[in-house]
């Protein structure tokens, strides 16, 4: 790579978008910006990887510094992300020939990709291209998934702003059912996200500073569900206190590995489509213990919740988008900056590194000792750890009671390839 | 009434509860406290009219002035509420004679009832309890209800939280899903509340600025489901912009007048219970459009979200229970504070007076022109109406990342009466 002269870099965003991502793409454009002599330009991928494969690139510099600036505040993914997963260099080399061809005609030296445990496992791959098919790019995976698994790092930013949403959430719906259970709803429950990995249903957890606050019983992925224990802690709730809030991760499954609720589709990655655990449940409450119930299906509201974005979430996602130029800018290839937690009274983080090849594809399931005895609850352990994670608001601007979002120009960078390419 | 010793007043949360209701007993509370040779003391009925009936009623004098005022930012009912309709005298004399008894044993002169359309209902049959049956007693009732349908009122208190939440929510949403859709979901919904009329489903419409907005489609309960023209929108939705959002209101009908989701459990004011109508919404778009969906039913955490209650919603949660107290003191009777809209630009608004006789049973629709021609969106006529509701942000305090909201002592008064009455 010719120093003097400056690579342009490649962003793409990767899988389920979070309230965050975008800061962490903020993170990128303002740090490269302050380096134009050595990345000229971000040029972003329209739909994340697809934007490379097809050529279909975006000239972030064509947006204006308070754009930018307003990505830290805006959800989703401001130039489109993708569930695509790149098969590996030997079963689909001309992928990986593609993505050269785009790189060399747009100048590209840099490649940030900004997702989660798939993602960083394309992150991976597209490393190796450099050693293997003797195109010299600078690899760097950023981390983001709201789903707290990737291995490493102490978190994952958009997990802390989930947390937060599902924590507030059943605090206030907990408020809710409370003053209704006399005559009306007595159990309710609510359905968050966590395919394998239960930490954001361990995050409702949160909510609750006493055994009687909700939630009084958190379903796990972790744990197989028992019907006959769980309907017995529900009738035990409700007798002593009144009501029972239950938050529900959607990749609860019973002991023959099933889960409760199955779509039966899946995604592209080949995972199955979850949803609609909650409805399950609360139907099985009714039936066997004729409660009347409530039940809410949070879905994508939980991790778009820009409004009630966790200010420490926030930090981490754009400090890990600066770390990652600064990293490539520092020479270092195929690495992923972390979180890192160095103090956890007061609570203190720096960024680390990772190699991406610790990362692909390992996934970081909750520690045991996180889960109560009885499989229904957060340990101390599991709340320390979480408590930091949702400190802090950084809201966004409000206009006539709505938040303000940005919506970029996303201006495309003119094609020099003949060659198209099919996805 | 003897005007020189004063009289206690009963207050009462009745129905469904809202991120403001708790705001209205606080300016019930605060103000009674001004007037304590008039008002001695508020007492609650534990559970709304139950408490009175059951004589479980709270002391609320045992609060202190920090706990009341935290009222104001705190959702659900902090005294209880309650499903439960009187029926008239005729058919039930014995409850109106209990509560008499109880509010002679508790020296009460007050009775303040905090409701909706049900609940105003007895709130009037109360208010001629002093002319039947010989007991003079000073009834005023409070609104309040998420669904925004009582007469008179310019809107309800609970109504501008709620429209708020679900418009940040689909905002927000909306941006989520417009990043995902080149590979991913390409239709969300939405489910909302409101069982007869669209008010809140109308709310969602406020997000969107531009066509491209989300959310996209609309379904009231105004409009019969039309399964073709839907689809057809859908499919030009996202053909159009790649992707569609849209909101559902819980009461929207086929052809037939059936609910498109019936729970098929009933209220204890004999109302279907509903649920549901979001998965079977998004399971069409999939059978018959082949198109990746994902939905979300918002429930509980629609009318409990505090953290994001619009500002101007509080203080006229607020300024109703205020005047409630200063038309009960000014010896008005049989009566409901309303909000007047004085000006729309800019929105102003001040307190009315209805006769109760004129609110009860008496449900207010969304004007027909509210709604667009094709069914699907809002008119510019219904945005002028909505857009002051959802004003200003009146964040509750946070502690280690979450919202800080009162539970109240809730002292019981000493029974004094021998008879138990049974509910």
């Amino acid at each position: 790579m010719a120093k003097k002269r400056g690579k342009n870099a490649f962003y793409a965003q990767s899988g389920g978008v979070t309230a965050v991502i975008n800061a962490t793409a903020c993170g990128v454009i303002e740090t490269a910006r302050k380096h134009k002599k050595k990345i000229p330009k971000v040029l972003a991928g329209r739909n994340g990887i697809i934007g490379a494969l097809t050529e279909d690139l975006i000239d972030t510099s064509k947006e204006s510094a308070k754009s930018i600036r307003a990505l830290r505040y805006t959800p989703g993914g401001a130039f489109g992300s993708a569930r695509y997963k790149l098969k590996g260099l030997q079963e689909n080399r001309a992928a990986y020939e593609r993505l050269i061809e785009v790189f060399k005609a747009h100048d590209i030296g840099y490649f940030f990709y900004n997702g989660g445990g798939d993602s960083q496992d394309t992150s991976h791959k597209v490393s190796q291209i450099g050693e293997k098919l003797g195109y010299p790019i600078v690899c760097i995976g950023i981390p983001k998934t709201v789903d707290n698994d990737l291995p490493v790092t102490d978190n994952c930013p958009g997990f802390g702003s989930v947390a937060k949403y599902i924590a507030t959430s059943i605090r206030e719906a907990g408020f809710d059912v409370a003053s209704m259970a006399k005559t009306s709803t007595k159990v309710f429950v609510l359905e968050v996200m966590g395919r394998h990995a239960g930490w954001i249903a361990a995050a409702g957890g949160l909510a609750a500073e006493a055994p009687s606050d909700a939630p009084h019983i958190i379903l796990f992925p972790e744990i197989t569900f028992d019907e006959e224990k769980f309907l017995a802690k529900v009738d035990g709730t409700v007798k002593k206190y009144g009501y029972c809030a239950i938050v529900v991760s959607e990749g609860v499954r019973n002991k023959d590995g099933k889960f409760l609720a199955e779509a039966g589709t899946r995604d592209a990655f080949g995972h199955t489509q979850l949803g609609g655990v909650a409805p399950a449940i609360a139907e099985l409450v009714k039936a066997k213990l004729g409660y009347k119930h409530h039940w809410a299906v949070a879905d994508y509201l939980q991790r778009s919740a820009r409004h009630i974005a966790a200010k420490t979430d926030v930090e981490q996602a754009y400090a890990l988008g600066k770390s990652a130029v600064q990293l490539a800018l520092k020479g270092e290839n195929a690495v992923m900056p972390t979180i890192v937690r160095t103090s956890n009274k007061p609570y203190k983080w720096k960024i680390g590194v990772a190699k991406l090849s610790d990362v692909a594809n390992v996934e970081k399931k909750m520690p045991a000792d996180f889960i109560s005895k009885d499989g229904f609850g957060i340990t101390r352990k599991c709340r320390n750890y979480l408590k930091p994670l949702i400190k802090g608001e950084d809201y966004p601007t409000f206009k006539d009671g709505l938040p303000q979002y940005v919506k970029l120009k996303n201006v495309a960078v003119k094609k020099k390839l003949k060659k198209q390419y099919k996805i």
